[in-house]
């Protein structure tokens, strides 16, 4: 393989997780070990930063910048909705990488954003100008099929394991009373969140909080779920309720789905006060509800640290690849065979993702539809393990900002 | 003064903090220090355990669970939010201290809930029973009079900045279009665990998010409500607001309550919905809800070492003062007059908060209504202070369970 001298990019798309710029991070790190690679650009606000020919020079920021990236929340380049659809952005696209010399592109984002990934590299290759394209994933919902599970799940799970643990402690201590507490957790399409919140439980405590799981694999009936809630109450005086944000009736029907549309697609949040209802009226009882929102994926202050260190090493396998030749890939996990958690990177092909999401395995449900069997705790445990030591300054996290230093704009603007 | 010998009681009352029970850490620790205190007791459910002479061994626990008790979250020994009223049950109360040689009761709880110690120990002194009764105030939300600040306020302002922070950090990193972040934090009647999340802000940085931080006392309107966020996303391209879920408008009238009562208490919640909605109908921007919940006052993976300490202090200063033939007192918290932080106990006359909340001064709001000023940064800086280091276990922070020895009753049920 010849080498490829010339200047990489880096893209971030879609929402954030604790450990998107752990990936920033491993690739930036990672690019500067490469003769091959002069510069190392990022693309403001993924795509649009493309279009718009703004990029920064992630060389020139400081090392302390870029290390603590490792645990910072957000998208530390700023992140994109908008997929590039029109051939004439991709021409353009195509322009601003010949531009500035790009002939290495990394793309962190979920299934769906990768669909521009793919799109890029073919409109390089159709116009002969040789680029090199890898994706790498993210996702808190883990929804994304081909790599074992997906940086950001880990940090999210590890947080909502946590949080659940907490939350039922207290409820707990204020049991003389039938209580049920109801936590509202993302996932749109898949149960992997909710699924996690069943990490709170104690080794052979099955009893433990969280009593109920419901998750968008299993479809919800308000009826069973009030029956549910009476039979844990009976025994436990409190019960504590997990709900995925994405929850389906046995007719595929969202249980609950906000008004209002966010880049077209539907804006969730609202099921924990939909199953409140039915406590309320139903069972009776008193009700408190969190919805934990953003802080499921922006929780940096409890990242897990193995989630933290795969994601920076998904960001150096990325440049790895790239310089041995490889293009139109996305990196994997790939978990190892034995007992004792392994796990190191592969690589598949991006074409291989479209439209496909990965849901939690129907059989890693107990029959009683609200909780997890051994096959998601051998799963999920491995993936929440270890704690990062972040420094605080007057009693808070402190986490990096950029510099941001831009890049000389060398062609015309351009309207999308 | 003379040596009173008997056994000590401790009762928890009133919602949880994430250090109500390091208080019952320093009692406990410190109580073993006294010879004249034989047994140290615990009441379940605080004073329903008295009640129905619910009682357990604290004495017998390990010096690991004890000692675990200072970052773990909840109501160890339980929790209640009723208070004696009839005179039968303050006679039935002397009646199980009696039975058990109680001679010194601690009563942690919030304001409120001391009366029950106000009159525990008139009902013991008319009936020339010696008893001391010491209370050790609790409350996230900062309303206890007399007291410079409460323990369990640091450790919540802790983790809403923090939250805050991070939703923020979230927030800017996806703003390409108008986007409106709404965190609901609690705080009944006071606006000290709203104005907690101007914390966030960087030093030197008044425009950071939070943006706009509305308290329960300064009257809300609407209408200046969506003007600010226009204001702020003309400037930011994304809004940031903390609301407190006690808002009152002009009239003194609550901005948002849900229906159902608690104890005769209103549910709040809900209030960050209300804005959401106009935000949605005047604005027309995007919006996110986060509701923290009771994540506010359970999440002890992140207390503040400070707040862990002085809770702490204040459960060791309880038994010294009752040993030292003080009673009908509340510890309070003093801050030292340097510019260096300093706090140490003092104690006040249980009597002196029969009904009172401690505000936020109107002084420390800046005139915009939607900001603090540099007395709110002076006071509740050194609150947050510091991180303890927990122990984790598969990933999860391990918390203390306590083993709950039973104490023999001795005396026939009771009916209240």
């Amino acid at each position: 393989m010849a080498e490829l001298a010339g200047n990489c990019l880096i893209g971030q798309s879609g929402g954030p997780t604790a450990v998107i710029n752990a990936s920033v991070a491993g690739i930036v790190s990672e690019a500067l070990n490469h003769s091959c690679i002069e510069e190392v650009y990022g693309a403001l606000n993924g795509v649009a930063g493309i279009l718009n020919e703004d990029l920064v020079d992630l060389a020139a920021e400081s090392q302390q910048a870029i290390r603590g990236l490792r645990t910072t929340p957000g998208a530390a380049l700023g992140s994109c909705r908008a997929k590039l659809k029109k051939p004439a952005d991709f021409d353009r696209a195509l322009e601003v990488f010949k531009a500035h010399q790009i002939r290495y592109y990394f793309h962190i984002g979920d299934a769906d954003s990768q669909e521009t990934a793919v799109k890029l590299a073919e409109t390089a290759r159709a116009a002969g100008y040789e680029l090199r394209v890898i994706g790498i994933p993210k996702s808190i919902d883990n929804d994304v099929p081909v790599t074992d599970h997906c940086p950001g799940y880990g940090s999210a799970a590890k947080f909502i394991a946590t949080t659940v643990r907490e939350l039922s402690i207290d409820a707990d201590a204020t049991s003389l009373h039938d209580i049920v507490t109801i936590v509202e957790v993302m996932g749109r399409n898949t149960g992997w969140l909710a699924a996690a919140a069943t990490l709170a439980k104690r080794r052979d405590h099955p009893n433990d909080p969280p009593h109920l799981v419901y998750v968008p694999e299993v479809a919800f009936s308000g009826e069973k779920f009030a029956e549910d809630v009476r039979r844990i109450l009976k025994r436990e005086k409190h019960c504590v309720v997990v709900v995925g944000e994405g929850l389906v009736d046995k007719d595929g029907n969202y249980v609950a789905v906000e008004t209002g549309e966010v880049a077209g697609a539907a804006q969730f949040g609202g099921v924990g006060d939909h199953l409140r209802e039915i406590v309320e009226t139903q069972v009776g009882a008193k009700v408190r509800v969190a919805r934990l929102g953003v802080a499921q994926r922006a929780a940096a202050h409890l990242v897990s640290k193995t989630d933290a260190d795969e994601a920076f090493l998904a960001g150096q396998a990325a440049v790895k690849a790239a310089v041995n030749g490889e293009s139109g890939k996305l990196v994997t996990l790939v978990r190892g065979d034995s007992e004792h958690y392994t796990c190191e990177t592969g690589l598949t092909s991006l074409a291989e993702l479209t439209g496909n999401l990965k849901k939690l395995p129907p059989e890693w449900v107990n029959e009683d539809g609200v909780s997890m069997n051994f096959q998601f705790y051998r799963y999920a445990t491995p993936l929440i393990q270890g704690e990062v030591a972040l420094t605080y300054d007057t009693g808070l996290p402190v986490y990096s900002r950029l510099a941001k230093e831009s890049v000389d704009k060398t062609l015309p603007g351009y309207e999308s």
